[in-house]
């Protein structure tokens, strides 16, 4: 396809229909529900939220496409070198993109995350940038490393440089400061890619891509594998302190969220992130030896999960 | 007594005795347990935490007093037109203070929060600051009068126009900006006093005082008067949304929290403030008459609760 913004969006709209398809189909319940809404200052979007599902308790695949005056901020972060002239401040930008967060019923299937956005300007900036991460709240190695050689399969497709590049970009980017804990087992981010050394625009295009359909194949067969087994309630428990700590990141470091609240963004897309119940216990300690344990200990930055 | 850092932090502590004394008495059952932590840095706290109590779920009632090299930008942000000398800089500073929060089982009795705090440097800053606010899961005028009442009472004995000013500042400071939602209904907040155009130092000390003091009649009539009424599986569902709420101010907007955050503050007191089960649903709507409904329309600033 030639790339033009009209044909990404497109794109990924057509990417978000099959992604719920698939997300149905293993849930086996749940139906996914439309929203579809207008941006004032331009643009749009298509919510696709799922409740309650047989696997799937919150869950929301979005999409969007956006335009407006550029936000100053925006660019300044990266490009602080260059003198703001009114020609660049005053340029207009275009944002598409389909984010996707899971929180699953049981706490033995993993909750994930996925995003993919393209940002263009009327300067001539073109980004691509996304990321799929795994927050698992019991760590199990074996689904780890099928996660991750997952992801390591897109990447070396492209580049032999890019799945070692992006999956330290998201052990950095995926990280609870306060708590000195990572979310979860990360997996790859990247953000703010054009033509880079390795390869041009439409290469990386490519790449961008083949990461949005490598997102259904991967969390099927982890809905699949765990799904029908018996869980306990101190686990179920333990879930819910999880998903606390997934709420004090989005809330507190996550920069899509932030520059969604910021931005006078649609609230409830961008909280949809958030999961339906969540839970803090004062001073939790977990007990030596234990599962929980051995999750805490594998939260941690630059684990190798493919060698 | 003779305002000193040292007879500060001591009434403080006294403060903190009474508080959970008079909490653990209309509770019933809950007791506090107490840690006492020391700060690397300098100083250290003494945490008195209260769960499954008989009506506080989860609750704190924190005193610390800290010591160490000033950060800069805790300078900055007011006086930024001082040019920064290296003596300013290199200051030491001594922070106390008390926080509570407290999350009751029951939906029919509101979250409160309280802090009173000082803060001084070796440069001689003095600041006091504090505030207390209260967060209704369902928003009783007769409740809301009688707290700003008891507030405007404090700060009438003092000030006349105390009430006033600082009602807005919490007005404007308990605000959820994405929500276009008030916390709650409120109450009083300040920050960095010293000698103003109204009293002088010792004298907002001893408002300052009388706030941390009439914290306990307050909260316990408002525990006494609604703790025996039942509620239903909707209000509890209400409430956890409600909480929601919360979690998104005190982890998006609280700037104590914040603070906590990032200069490496001791997690678990700082993220005592968050209850001990929230919930998010997307896109909730309330009916149209009820009593939710009612309490939305009532989380806006500058509604004048003591007319």
């Amino acid at each position: 396809m030639e790339i033009t913004k009209e044909n990404i969006s497109d794109w990924l709209k057509g990417l978000q229909d099959s992604i719920c398809q698939a997300l149905e189909t293993e849930d086996g319940s749940g139906k996914f529900k439309e929203e579809n809404w207008i941006r004032e200052e331009g643009g749009g979007g298509r919510s696709r939220v799922i409740e309650n599902g047989e696997v799937i308790e919150k869950g929301g695949v979005m999409f969007s496409a956006v335009s407006g005056k550029t936000p100053d901020f925006l660019l300044k972060e990266k490009e602080h070198s260059v003198s703001s002239s009114s020609a660049q401040t005053e340029s207009t930008f275009f944002a598409t993109g389909v984010s996707i967060v899971i929180h699953p019923k049981s706490p033995l299937v993993p909750i994930i995350h996925m995003n993919i956005r393209y940002f263009e300007t009327s300067n001539g900036t073109k980004w691509l940038g996304g990321g799929i991460d795994l927050t698992p709240h019991y760590i199990v190695d074996e689904d780890a490393s099928f996660f991750h050689g997952k992801l390591k399969e897109v990447c070396d497709k492209h580049h032999y440089s890019y799945y070692s590049e992006f999956k330290t970009w998201a052990d950095n980017y995926f990280y609870i400061n306060h708590r000195k804990e990572t979310r979860g087992i990360g997996g790859i981010f990247f953000d703010r890619v054009n033509q880079n050394e390795h390869l041009n625009f439409e290469q990386n295009f490519a790449f961008w891509q083949d990461v949005g359909k490598a997102f259904a194949p991967i969390y099927v067969e982890l809905m699949h594998k765990n799904k029908g087994k018996a869980y306990t309630d101190d686990q179920k428990q333990w879930q819910l302190l999880r998903r606390g700590r997934y709420v004090e990141f989005n809330l507190v470091y996550d920069k899509g969220t932030k520059f969604g609240l910021e931005t006078n963004g649609r609230v409830e897309s961008i909280l949809m992130s958030l999961p339906a119940i969540a839970g803090w216990v004062y001073d939790y300690k977990v007990k030596e030896g234990s599962e929980e344990q051995n999750t805490l200990n594998k939260l941690k930055k630059g684990i190798n999960w493919v060698s």
